[in-house]
């Protein structure tokens, strides 16, 4: 932890929702405040810049601009790490945006530090969450994509580029579906939220609500809890290419837990059952019998504690010189 | 490095064969000895460690026991780590051999590190091989088994129980063969000797020598290059599921470079070709498309190397405090 006892901004940029909040030190949330993601063809940059400041200016009003330890931010993937020059996939309106440098020039006198959105997931289960105590953790969003980040060693894994924890391209099924990333068979392919619902809607089922792409996973879940046989179907798909995929991640690296959270993981027992069959259908060294894996802890907060812990527990989160 | 200009002694203790070596405080070879791995009804406990004691005489004559820095070993496993005691699957005398014990009774005046064979393989190749400079390593042994290790951000992983790198369970395929471990479509069901040479057999090859079963891969690959057609398409199957494997690894870990070795990748381009296609058909993310895929560069001399770096570079590859 740090000595400073000032608060720290965090914010969360995503596709579907921004939002910021005043962390303290010990890693509470005290402020917080969340809008839409400014979405259309009128939406440019400084739009979505705007809308963050005003988030940012809600939450800080208690203590002024000065008033904070540093910024931590979470942002959806790609970005240059770690200068924070952002292009999320979902926000079409920022493709190169110097997201990092932007608020470097705001907060000058403290340190900023931006990371990919589902990295500061992992984090905030691993800090704050159903990581806690647990040295070697994957944590995953399982929502419009399937994002995720590692902590081994209770250190953060940033890899060559700070793409460390894309678990939703690791191969489930190498003759399974084309992926978004131009690969085959990847997670995401199967088990991301539209992907899962696309396939819904082949075997006949219908969205009741027209909430948009970033709602359906959300949506197959609450409709698999009604009972609807399709949507249980797509529940037993998901869970059988998850419990893939966390296999093969948790023999090759030897983790103590798994979190999942995101949309999809609302389906609760309906999901994590056939998730669990599935990983204990593959996962049989010993080593792997003893791994758990459970619902994320922290919900949508997940997101805006790990990017406050990128500032306040730098030893075990923010290690850009590897 | 050390400080200390003894030499370190280096062991690697395999199945099929045992070695010794004296390592300089560079990390260079002076001495090696080497035997097969003594097998068969008679074969105990004792018989072992007193061959492998022998090695170790041989190698220590010109300095004498009291003339090393400290003792690095690579063992089969699975081991109980960081203890190294030691249970190796392809030593059925050893169970439970307190390795790691007998070896700082006899060296008492200095470290004594045992680590699984394939991650002192990999870390031989982040040391001094084909992943030198580079800070995130996969290092891979594809022959008996398939095994391997990790070198993420210059740092050997461990994993919760010292088993992080078993990239042979990582599942390719899940529909695939049964494996060994009890799982399902795991890499080293499809591409290990073994299997591979089974699967070969399947199709009509007929090994040329009655070797045993731990030759088969380097045989099959020997077949392949005199262009038998069986063995050509084992090497495409082989190459086919290692592609998605280390796909799936880099996509998960953002990884600089991938090292191959064992006696499967003794065939060359006729492996390399198909596993970098099926690579290159998988790993899509930007990030993924830099990573280069090469044989390993140290040969038999891997194992040595990394199990004397576990003692002159214990900030990168000894960590079992975390």
């Amino acid at each position: 932890m740090t000595t400073d006892d000032r608060p720290v901004l965090a914010l969360d940029v995503g596709g579907t929702k921004l939002a910021a909040a005043l962390v303290d030190s010990t890693g509470r949330i005290r402020e917080a405040a969340r809008t839409r993601t400014p979405r259309g063809p009128r939406t440019d940059a400084d739009t979505l810049w705007t809308a963050l400041m005003s988030l940012v200016d809600i939450v800080t009003a208690s203590v002024g601009p000065r008033g904070v330890a540093g910024v931590g931010v979470g942002c959806g993937g790609p970005m240059d790490w770690p200068t924070g020059v952002v292009s999320p996939l979902n926000i079409p309106a920022w493709r190169g945006f110097p997201l990092g440098p932007r608020l470097a020039e705001r907060f000058s006198t403290v340190p900023v530090r931006v990371h990919n959105d589902a990295v500061c997931v992992a984090v905030g289960e691993h800090a704050r969450g159903a990581g806690r105590g647990q040295a070697h953790l994957l944590g995953m969003v399982v929502s419009t994509g399937v994002g995720g980040g590692l902590v081994l060693g209770n250190r953060v894994v940033d890899g060559a580029h700070g793409n460390a924890g894309h678990v939703g391209h690791v191969v489930v099924d190498p003759n399974g579906p084309d992926c978004v990333c131009g690969g085959v068979g990847c997670l995401e392919a199967v088990a991301a939220g539209p992907n899962l619902a696309r396939w819904a809607e082949e075997q006949g089922w219908r969205p009741t609500a027209a909430w948009g792409e970033e709602h359906s996973a959300r949506e197959l879940a609450e409709d698999a809890r009604r009972g609807h046989p399709v949507a249980l179907a797509a529940m037993e798909r998901a869970g059988g290419a998850l419990g893939v995929a966390i296999a093969s991640v948790t023999h090759l690296l030897d983790l103590s837990v798994v979190a999942v959270g995101g949309g999809l993981s609302q389906a609760g027992p309906l999901l994590f059952d056939p998730l669990e069959a599935s990983f204990r259908r593959h996962a049989r060294l010993s080593y792997a019998r003893e791994v758990r894996v459970v619902p994320a802890a922290l919900g949508q907060d997940a997101g805006l504690v790990g990017a406050a812990a990128l500032i306040l527990q730098p030893d075990r989160y923010w290690n850009p010189a590897g």
